[in-house]
């Protein structure tokens, strides 16, 4: 028996905007939600760089029932204005992971409103289960964006199980693929996620099957390839010399490294909605120009910008993932990052071999580094003799605590 | 012409205990204290790991003129006291660095100290320069031990060039390697740093001639070594399936990494005296260990722990690495720390090969992952139904700020 | 029409422990919970300082329909395991509230699954609503007590309004006090809380006749009333040189600041569903002792623990408020914060004075203030000499930032 | 026997331009400097509004022998660009102190870097003793500002007793006065400090002779004073209805709040250089304002930013007091700082009463505070039903930790 939320089902609605991946439960999603509330549906596929047929998408969501279909490109815009600030942020969610599908989706819920508008849409949907963290992304943006817009999120909310699904997409005439999934995928420019299956042991090694991005290091070229990387303010600009789009540049980056097998991620992973799981990720452009940038920024600001902007760095990351992009702290997390990255220019050298990657020189003309103070040939400027006060007033409340401690 | 520090000649000290390597530096300041101050000279030499010739060492000083000399095996005391600890916090000082050498200095004060008062001396010396954060770590530890025992730092404060030093030894038949070295190197269990010379310039890639317990990449083994590290209450005690004492469990990663070309750090590194500088380091145990126990806390504390812990390991690190050993907090941070390790049981397998570095798996019967909700088959006790109340929840705050501030 | 949670009425549940207050809510509860379960009803009452007359608490609870009656003495367990670990902490939620509340809410929890546990229940209830922090308090502590026990939570989930309820009452004979209260009250020793009415207007200022345990400022007093609080490691035990058991130190300080209009709190609070409110309350010994702690920790902590112990209480008062009292983290916090609170003896003095309170002196065996450093007058043992190096170093990195930045 | 640093001698030095206040310390100075290095004085004292006799204080320094005098007004300049910017950050050292001293020091380090240019100096000089923070706050940022200029410490580098001082002084026809100094006193618009003599002791409570600013509570007027202050864009622009320039808001606050007894600050405070001294303040108006605009901040940012706001907050205080002034990361912080500060337009209600200060009501048109979801009434819009799903996903990552605790 379904649990009924009939609260969902009194809801008038006339025209939907859906989120359209092409798949089985938003294929499914359009009809049942236009039997359901009796509404139009518009689909709206956003091309993030996931390289799927964006052609045979269209079709195949106009031939299960949608009204329109729309096919946004929005791979510069994702690139410029969601990967490149979270490059300035040192985007790691746990130290581990580049959010690459997190910082999609509130770019997604942008172009899914926009098209909502447009159509004059009185809701939009989308696809997300309610076991992960897209949900979270999605709805919480849409609603930033128009408190007024109504969400509708029939997979979560629809109790079907899988079987559920097929036989009711059969019923309907809508193409079922029969070859059971072994991993569950998502991909963009910035990276792509494999999860489930053999995976959700975290005992069992990732197997080969699920990496598409990157060559195994085994098989990888028996030279290491040295790729130096241009950065101005604190965004890639340039490899080897060649000035690039940043488009152009995440793409190449992600080929460079991946043939030599660098970019993979396995990693325990803490939901927003309380469920620990098992990731694993291939990320080559996104693990290369991360472990870029921080590096630049140890050669350009100073220790005291270095320690505070982690903090910042880390609730940034975390903002991007809890689904809290359209959050006025991001916007003021942004104003501290983006005034950091100004000095952020420079060439970051890096080798590449066989699933290593190592940062192995950085120039800036804005470096921090004085060869003259910290050498320790005799040309050295530093003034030793200012030390010796420095250790002792340094050491004082530590010496001054440990003297009463030992004579309680 | 010197600048003479006249309070420090007026001081009366009649025997010194001098933390002694057996390089030039000390081998000179065992005669220039003993001339300085009149003084006799007791030399101490803290065998951490550094595996050198400590017989020799001994004798060297003998004959340059100390009145006795102990050699004090602390391998063991090391491994268990200060790098285990530095396990449980995770500690890598900007995120980069194991602070192998910061490590080693409380415990050659402890040692030093000691050795003062089992001699009757009125003072202890170092032979840490002005421009590092050694000089913090000896002198802060030797003060909060004892705060009444004077310290000396004869390197640091008697302004003597390395030509003026060379000249000194030779003057008094203090044995002086003609050869150059390359680089400046400290080493012991825990790691192997290497500065200096050609590194002093950022963008130079590190030579080969600088590695020496790290195989190059390129020659590493064709077949990648994985090893499963056994994990108790925080801290590594065994390697595939054997049990290990700490010591030896640290020599066999050393070995087993190093082989392949794992460990290499190449670091932008913030000295608290004030100096940016370039530092490279091998540590091919120390990476192996720390990367393995950070998965496994993710397997075993949940998200709250995970979060808040990540603070308090870069506190304990910056205590660490910047003399605070003996602080009252950095005692605190332990207690935080022994608690959450408490029940970090388990086991992680690691892949090595040719420089790269990945864990493949792990497992823990405290593990806080759990299949059964984690899982996106239909065996699921996840109850989805909760999701919607928790987005719209969650999402609040940022809805209504946005809300707000879009009707400005 | 009423939301039906259909999987909440097909529970089969034999008995079912309330946490009962005597008011119409938990009162309309006992009848609505045994007719919509069919389940015997074991009402509690948890005794923490709130001042009712629990025996007519007891025997409405049985009026109404109630099996079996407990009263819970549990004020000195509250003080002693909930309200103390919170002074060592400095427990104000976002600098303000010292969680009297919150602090109750999982002893609560305790005592509610003790009775379920001793009765045979398979359910336990509650009486808060769905706005907030309450339901997070008390469920989560339940689960984490026993994650076995169901959990209803009748007055959120039944979707009656106030006139539903008093209908609902007046039609099976619960007694309905017509008196419309203008304020929503809730007490224990800690502090009593006053919202609703016509504070839910930030810009009214609180009217006289919410306050009940503090004497308006205005007719407070003439004379200055001089307190000396006695800490022994980080919690009060005596007052004015006489030694007082935790209960009734709370209490005397409850009366005596507050006859002197101390510990009137207005302000505007983060509840954790999301919703911004204002609140106001009265915790006179709380203000009281928290103030006298944070000071009493500034004499005889250092500056690196006086720092990170910020973070630390600031999230151990998060966890407190948040719901996270069993949470593993909290406990960890609790280490770092025992540890820390280990030296903390000494005596502080307050002056009271119509509404105003203020710390005026402070002493302790264990201060880390050193009147020979830090005097100014010619007896000082301070080195002034030392802080030419202390300053240049300290500033140089900040000074090298410039430079590089001045000369773009 | 003086130390000398005969490097300091050995500099060949023409002219000096030296912050100048007066008092005998600053008089000594320039006789001392003229003759010690044979070079001109230029003295110059910044008006921060330390409400002393301008015109006598440069007559003063001339008759002693300064070659030239600077008065210059900064009083606007202060409050604009130092203490508002505090303001914004909720600047309190260690939750006490508004930072009123160490805000001065760097513009008056700025104006005397202006003058020394201007008149062709070759060093600065500076009054201030080896064992404050204003050394570090002067010599910071003037090098920061230029970083080839010399710094001469005089008092600090000196090593002359008090009594040497007034011998000195005596001898060179330099007017000492006679009359002992109880305590040691700096003042600006943003606070008057008072530091030791009886204070020194810190169970001493502070005597009435200290204040000067603030009336004793008991004898503070027996009606309270009702102030309503207009905050826009973060900082005070009126005050009950009128508008008013930052300066004389400042002002007219020091007199009403200073009247009712309002602003002592009594606080054990950890000095940069390690030394913990006994503080006492009376900051009127800082205290006003703060608390003001830390409550507006809570009616207008949503709980994400306040949360994080604090560690801001801690660090730009941090900075400003500890000399950093000048480091690129205090421009950083104020970036995010001045983001956030964007919206914080609307008007506190403040009761002034005998020593007391409390909030009573604030407005804005920006506020998140929002009746419809908060009230308790039955006119509010949050949806209850959410609240369930809320709480089990909030406290499942707790819930879990605990269910494998407890099997263990």
């Amino acid at each position: 028996m379904l649990i009924i939320d009939w609260k969902v089902f009194n809801m008038s609605i006339k025209k939907i905007a859906l989120a359209y991946s092409g798949g089985l439960d938003t294929s499914v999603a359009i009809r049942w939600l236009s039997e359901s509330y009796g509404s139009k549906i518009v689909t709206v596929t956003v091309d993030v760089g996931q390289a799927e047929d964006f052609k045979a998408i269209g079709e195949k969501a106009c031939n299960v029932g949608a009204e329109n279909h729309y096919t946004v490109d929005a791979k510069e815009e994702f690139v410029r204005d969601y990967v490149f600030p979270s490059v300035k942020a040192n985007g790691l969610y746990q130290g581990k992971y580049p959010i690459s599908t997190a910082l999609s989706r509130p770019l997604i819920a942008r172009k899914l409103i926009e098209i909502a508008h447009r159509e004059g849409c009185d809701a939009v949907a989308h696809g997300c289960t309610g076991k992960g963290n897209d949900q979270l992304r999605i709805e919480i943006s849409c609603r930033a964006l128009d408190p007024t817009m109504k969400i509708l999120a029939p997979i979560r909310d629809w109790g079907m199980s899988r079987d559920q699904e097929i036989e009711y997409a059969m019923k309907h005439g809508i193409p079922v693929s029969r070859a059971a999934k072994k991993y569950s995928i998502d991909q963009n420019l910035w990276g792509r996620s494999i999860e489930s299956g053999p995976l959700e042991n975290p005992w069992n090694s990732p197997e080969d099957d699920g990496w598409e991005w990157t060559t195994s290091p085994e098989l990888a070229p028996d030279c290491p390839t040295v790729v130096e990387l241009e950065f101005k303010r604190g965004v890639p600009v340039g490899i080897d010399g060649e000035e690039c789009s940043p488009l152009e540049l995440v793409r190449r980056l992600n080929r460079i490294a991946g043939e030599n097998g660098v970019g993979r991620i396995d990693h325990m992973e803490d939901r927003i909605v309380g469920i620990k799981s098992r990731e694993t990720y291939e990320c080559p452009a996104a693990v290369t120009i991360l472990e870029s940038h921080k590096d630049l920024e140890k050669l350009i600001l100073n220790r005291h910008e270095l320690s505070f902007k982690r903090l910042v760095d880390e609730q940034w990351t975390f903002m991007a993932y809890a689904g809290f992009w359209d959050d006025p702290l991001r916007e003021e997390l942004d104003a501290f990052i983006n005034k950091a990255n100004d000095r952020l220019d420079g060439r970051v050298k890096i080798k590449l071999y066989k699933g290593s990657m190592m940062v192995i020189g950085r120039e800036s003309s804005n470096s921090v580094y004085d060869f003259k103070t910290a050498t320790y040939d005799s040309s050295s400027t530093f003034d030793q003799s200012l030390s010796k006060g420095f250790v002792e007033l340094w050491g004082l409340p530590t010496v001054v605590s440990r003297k009463v401690m030992s004579s309680r």
